[in-house]
C-alpha cells in the first residue's frame, strides 16, 4: 500500500477545507492510511505530522504494521482513551489552537464528541473542533491498482468456494453444515474471514434477502441462496448465487431468468459518470416490465472495500455518480414470502469505459 | 425471553428519567427487546406504545422474530431510514411532542443526531430530542435466568472445542489451520459465528495479546495460546487458554504459573458488591508481586453477553461494582515481546455469594 500517497491526498483535503488536523478514529480508515489493523485506534493527522494511539495490547503490531506500510507515522501507547490522547495531542501541536480540527461526524457518537471537548483546554474548548463528514472515506471509494488487484484475488477465491460448493450440496445437509464446509474451506484457502454472516437459504426460507445459514435441512426440491464473501488483506468480497435443488418450476424458472435479465442489464449501465440511481433503474425496469417490481425490496447494490458496505449505494434516485475505480456490487433479486426468492450478485470495477466484472462464477440455472 | 418484562423494565426507566419515549438502534439493544436481529433497525418505545422500523429485506423475518420473542411491539417496513421514521412517529404520538424523547447517546453518531432532529416538525425539533446514556445497556448488564442458560451453554460449546483442539494440534500446521478446524466444528456442534476474530498465536506470536490466527506453523516448541469465542443464540462465549508445544522452559512455566496464580485470584475475588477495580487488583498484586507489573500490559476482563464487550470493564481503579447476574471474564496475561506470552482467560458468572464459572477446561499447563 501507498501509505504516503494516501496521507498525502489527506493533506490536500485538510488544506482545501482549511483544518490543521483531523481525528481519524474509524478503524477501516485507520487502517487504509497506515496499515494498523487492531481493534483500538485513532489516528491524529496535522498537515506535518501524523501519530496512531493505540493500548498495550498493540505495541508489537503496531510498529510492525505502521513500519511495513511506509507510512510517515509515530506511534504511541497509551494505557486507555486512544481518541482523548489524540485530540490532546493534535491540539499542542504548533499553530493547531489557533485553527480548527475536525472529527468524523459519522463514526464519532455525540457522547464521545462530549467527552473530546471536555478533554481539551477551556479556552479552546469551544473553538477547535469541528465536526466533518468523513474526508478519508472518499479517498477509499476510489480502490487503486493494488486494491483493485487484492479484490479480484478475493473474488475469485469466492468462486472457488462457490465451484466446491457445487460439489458439496446435497439433499438434508442442514444449511449450517454447508456455511460450516464454506467458511473452513474459505479459510484454509488463506481468507483472513468471511465478509459477513453467511447466508445460506433454501426453499421458502430463500424468499428472505437475508436468510442466514439455519438449522433447517435442503429439501430434496427448490431453490437455494448462497451469498457470502470472504476478507483478503483486509478487503471484503460479496457474491450471491442462486441454485435448485432438483429440477426448477417453470415459475421458479421464469423469476430465475427475469432476475438474470436485471442482473445483466445492472451490470451492462456500469461506467464512470453514470449516476447511480441510472444503474439501479437499470435492473429494477426489467423486473418492473415483468410485474416484479414489488418483489424486489431492495436497493440494487453498493460500494465494497475495506467494508462489506461501503459508498455509493447504487439504489433508487441516487444522483451519485460512479468514478473509476470504485467497486460496487450488482445484485437484484425477487422475493415471494413463503414461496421462493431468487438473487444474483456480482463485483463490478467501475471503470471510464464500463465494468469489469471481478466475479466469474457461471449464472445459467444450475441444477443440483 | 421475557420482552414483555424487558420493555416493562425500560418504560419504567423512561418514567424515572422523564422521558415520553426513546429510539432505540444499537443493534443488540433491539434485539434484547424485540427479539429482531436483522442488520438494519430502529426501535421507538413510548411508555404505552412500540414499533420496530425496519426495510423490506426483512419483512418476514421481522414479523416472526418479533412475534416469537412476545414483545408488544408492531413492524413498520419502511423503503430506507429506519431511525428517521421511528423519530417522526415517537414525535407524533400523543402528549410526546410535549415532553421530550431519549436517544442513545453512545450509538448516535452526531451525524445521525444532526439528521434526526432536522427530520422533525421546526417548533419542536429544539427541544424534543434529549441525548442520554443508554437506558437498554444497564438492563442487559444484568443477565437472567434463561440468559446464563444460554451463556452456560455457548461456555460449554467452547470448552468442547477447546478439548477437540487439544487432539488436533500439530507441530507444522499452520495457525490458520487450527483456526479453521476451531470454526467448522464450531459450527457443526451448532454455533451462529465466532464471538471475534480467533486468536491462535504460537511461539514468540503468543507475546501478541490480539495474535489474530497467521499463516505462520507451529513449531515444534514454544507456548501457544487460543483465545476464542461462539455465539449461540445471540450470546457470545469467551475463553483462553495456553498450551505448550513440547516441554515448557522453566522461564515458560515459571511465567504460566504466575499468570494461573492471578487468574485464579480474580475469580476468587468476584462477588456481588466489590469493586471492578478490587477485582483486577486481586489479579494484578500477583503478577506485580513476582515482578511480572508491566508485562501485564491490559485489564483483567470485561463484562460479555450479546456483545463480546459490555460493561463493566474490569479494569484498575474503576469504581463499578460487580452485581448477581452479571458475567464477566477474568483474563491477566504476561507478555514478553520477540519471547512468548502467557494468558488464561475464563468467563464467571457473578452471584450474591461469589463467582460461577461458567467455562471449565483444565488449566494445568498442558504439554502437547
Amino acid at each position: 500500500m501507498n501509505a504516503t500517497k494516501r496521507i498525502g491526498q489527506l493533506r490536500r483535503r485538510l488544506a482545501s477545507q482549511s483544518l490543521a488536523g483531523l481525528l481519524v478514529t474509524h478503524l477501516p480508515d485507520v487502517r487504509y492510511l497506515c496499515g494498523f489493523t487492531g481493534s483500538n485506534a485513532a489516528l491524529a493527522v496535522t498537515r506535518r505530522a501524523a501519530r496512531l494511539f493505540t493500548d498495550g495490547r498493540y505495541t508489537a503490531q503496531a510498529a510492525e504494521e505502521v513500519s511495513r506500510s511506509g507510512a510517515p507515522v509515530k506511534v504511541e501507547i497509551v494505557p486507555s482513551g486512544a481518541s482523548t490522547a489524540a485530540m490532546q495531542w493534535l491540539a499542542a501541536q504548533p499553530g493547531v489552537s489557533e485553527s480548527q480540527c475536525g472529527i468524523d461526524s459519522s463514526h464519532t457518537s455525540v457522547s464521545e464528541f462530549e467527552r473530546l471537548k471536555a478533554a481539551l483546554p477551556g479556552k479552546i474548548r469551544r473553538k477547535l473542533l469541528r465536526a466533518e463528514a468523513s474526508l478519508v472515506e472518499p479517498l477509499r471509494w476510489i480502490k487503486d491498482e493494488d486494491e483493485i488487484a487484492i479484490m479480484a484475488k478475493a473474488a475469485a477465491l469466492g468462486d472457488a468456494l462457490f465451484h466446491h460448493l457445487l460439489g458439496f450440496i446435497q439433499p438434508g445437509l442442514t444449511e449450517t453444515a454447508v456455511a460450516a464446509e464454506l467458511e473452513y474451506q474459505a479459510r484454509l484457502r488463506g481468507a483472513e474471514g468471511m465478509s459477513f454472516d453467511s447466508i445460506v437459504a433454501a426453499g421458502p426460507r430463500s424468499a428472505l434477502p437475508h436468510g442466514r445459514a439455519s438449522h433447517a435441512k435442503l429439501p430434496k426440491r427448490g431453490l437455494l441462496t448462497l451469498d457470502f464473501g470472504v476478507i483478503l488483506r483486509g478487503y471484503c468480497s460479496d457474491m450471491t448465487r442462486t441454485v435448485c435443488l432438483g429440477k426448477p418450476t417453470p415459475r421458479e424458472r421464469e423469476v430465475y431468468e427475469a432476475v438474470l435479465a436485471a442482473e445483466q442489464a445492472g451490470i451492462a449501465a456500469v461506467q464512470a459518470g453514470v449516476t447511480c440511481g441510472a444503474v439501479d433503474e437499470a435492473s429494477r425496469s426489467i423486473l418492473r416490465s415483468v410485474g416484479m417490481a414489488e418483489a424486489f425490496t431492495h436497493s440494487t447494490g453498493h460500494g465494497v472495500g475495506l467494508e462489506i458496505h461501503e459508498s455509493p449505494r447504487v439504489g433508487s434516485g441516487q444522483h451519485d455518480k460512479l468514478a473509476a475505480g470504485m467497486v460496487v456490487t450488482i445484485e437484484p433479486g425477487a422475493y415471494f414470502a413463503g414461496e421462493f426468492g431468487v438473487r444474483i450478485e456480482d463485483m463490478v470495477a467501475v471503470t471510464r469505459t464500463g465494468g469489469q466484472l471481478l466475479t466469474h462464477s457461471p449464472k445459467a440455472l444450475i441444477e443440483l
